[in-house]
């Protein structure tokens, strides 16, 4: 896809063949999802999460000899910013910062070596980011699984791609086939970050449950929602939400917040119960509107070779 | 853009040149707009809005005798079905239902020798209008002006094409440039429907404040809400909002429309005046997050002919 003479300059900042990125989902993207995304061509992202230490160091092992990067939620980050020592202290290809402000990270990941990989939501972050040096910054859409906010990627892409200037722009949100690469790149994009679709593979760290959730459900029924921070104990600051399959969950408490927030304690204790065991009715099976075309779960080589199609779009 | 040979089936349905068709905006689509829109080879919808009988007629004495489309809103064609009558009395090349049950229409547009254009939201609703027999369906992202829902054009366009089946497909929802459409053809859109890029031209209705606020404000400062539904006495079935620019009224009711509630007699009264006026700061400025990417006023003509470039996307 992403021969020299093309000169993709995401293949190029990350020594890939192809500008294809998994998403660092947290809890999801562990070091084997990474590993076999590296394999293929792409860039395994391992999500770094909420900043479990110990999580980390053990997909760190599990993505064995792969190279791969770390994707933090910026916000928590701040708060626990060894990890990001911790993550650079492994020679990432790169560090992705998305959910908040940057700049006391970047100077520090580029000066590494790594490659710093932001994340926006709106067209004023990009301009933001771009001012801080970003090397890389994606353009991620409402239609994304999980956190994320409000503008669709459509409108967003050509905006965050002409605030970016020379800096390559990955779309994400729904990033599930072939033609939404061509599309993507049609508007700009020079590649690609991919979220759900790596989620519903062998690979993926998760229970069955929510993988067979996500393979039978549609992107009619997801929703955005603050539900799912309040039972996970979670303090988002606005305007992120996560886009969750409507559940049980969804439809007892997403517009009766106001009672949620009172009976949330009971709640917290119930939640992590629930993941374990699977209960996809009540734990949320954070998803993106790509899910219509996700028919199997398969493994994440075979969903990588399905992106990489001729001509290719970059 | 559509020679004969390359059979663009909405090209060959509607008679036209180029597959571009304006967004039937209540009270901003009127009989001139869509006469220039028709004249640079596309199609004009004129905007059947609530069903005010005597602005049609208006309008359609506007539009000359340039051939035009009628879009209405389906729930409210519903309360006021004769003005279908009204409107197929014109011959109209086509009529678009948007935001409602389309089946008690479908059929007297055909009879009529009108086409049938349904605007959807979701997956499902693609499936419902193409088992009704539209002629074109409409994919509409949330990143359109006005009302819509929550469903990204990205992630909506190919699983309505997919639901579609042999039926044309249009987007809709943020069309504003040249590589809007060629994105929308690679994800297998037979042409586009244009809203908001048409609205900040010369002909649009509507007063010249909210075609300057359009110019000059960011998507990014776009909001989908109901409170202009509430202030417009207009009673709106779930899950439609309208997307408009953020301003002193959003500022004040959006999240707190309790409190409208208690209010809104004043306010609808009020309402009125502001539109008159063109007090941007309290009547709503309905936008799609396009307006990034919309600099300047210019006649619709011009505006039309920007989007038609080579290599043609259809």
């Amino acid at each position: 896809m992403c021969p020299a003479a093309t000169k993709n300059p995401v293949c190029e900042l990350l020594d890939i063949d192809h500008p294809l990125i998994l998403a660092p989902m947290a809890l999801t993207s562990g070091g084997a999802l990474a590993k076999a995304v590296t394999e293929a061509g792409g860039l395994g992202l391992i999500g770094g999460g909420y900043g479990d230490a110990n999580w980390l160091e053990t997909e760190f092992v599990n993505a064995g000899n792969a190279r791969f990067g770390v994707g933090f939620i910026t916000w928590s980050l701040a708060k626990q910013p060894e990890l990001l020592d911790l993550a650079l202290s492994r020679n990432p290809v790169a560090i992705m910062l998305s959910f908040g402000d940057a700049a006391p990270f970047i100077a520090k990941i580029k000066e590494s070596g790594a490659k710093a990989i932001c994340q926006v939501q709106t067209r004023k972050q990009a301009e933001e980011v771009a001012a801080l040096g970003a090397d890389i910054i994606v353009a991620q859409g409402t239609e994304a699984g999980g956190h994320g906010a409000a503008r669709g990627l459509a409108s967003l892409l050509p905006s965050v791609v002409d605030a970016a200037g020379d800096i390559p722009v990955l779309a994400a949100g729904g990033i599930t086939e072939y033609r939404d690469l061509v599309a993507a790149a049609s508007l700009g994009a020079k590649g690609a970050l991919i979220g759900t679709r790596f989620f519903a593979s062998d690979e993926a760290l998760g229970h069955p449950n929510v993988k067979t959730r996500i393979v039978e459900s549609t992107a009619d029924d997801t929703v955005r929602t603050t539900v799912f921070d309040v039972a996970r104990n979670l303090d988002w600051p606005a305007p992120y939400t996560v886009r969750a399959i409507n559940n049980g969950f969804t439809q007892k408490w997403h517009g009766n917040e106001g009672a949620l927030e009172t009976q949330k304690e009971e709640i917290i204790a119930a939640y992590p119960g629930a993941v374990a065991s699977g209960d996809v009715d009540y734990m949320g099976v954070f998803a993106g509107e790509g899910i219509d075309r996700i028919k199997e779960i398969k493994s994440a080589k075979d969903i990588f070779a399905d992106f990489i199609k001729s001509p290719s779009p970059w």
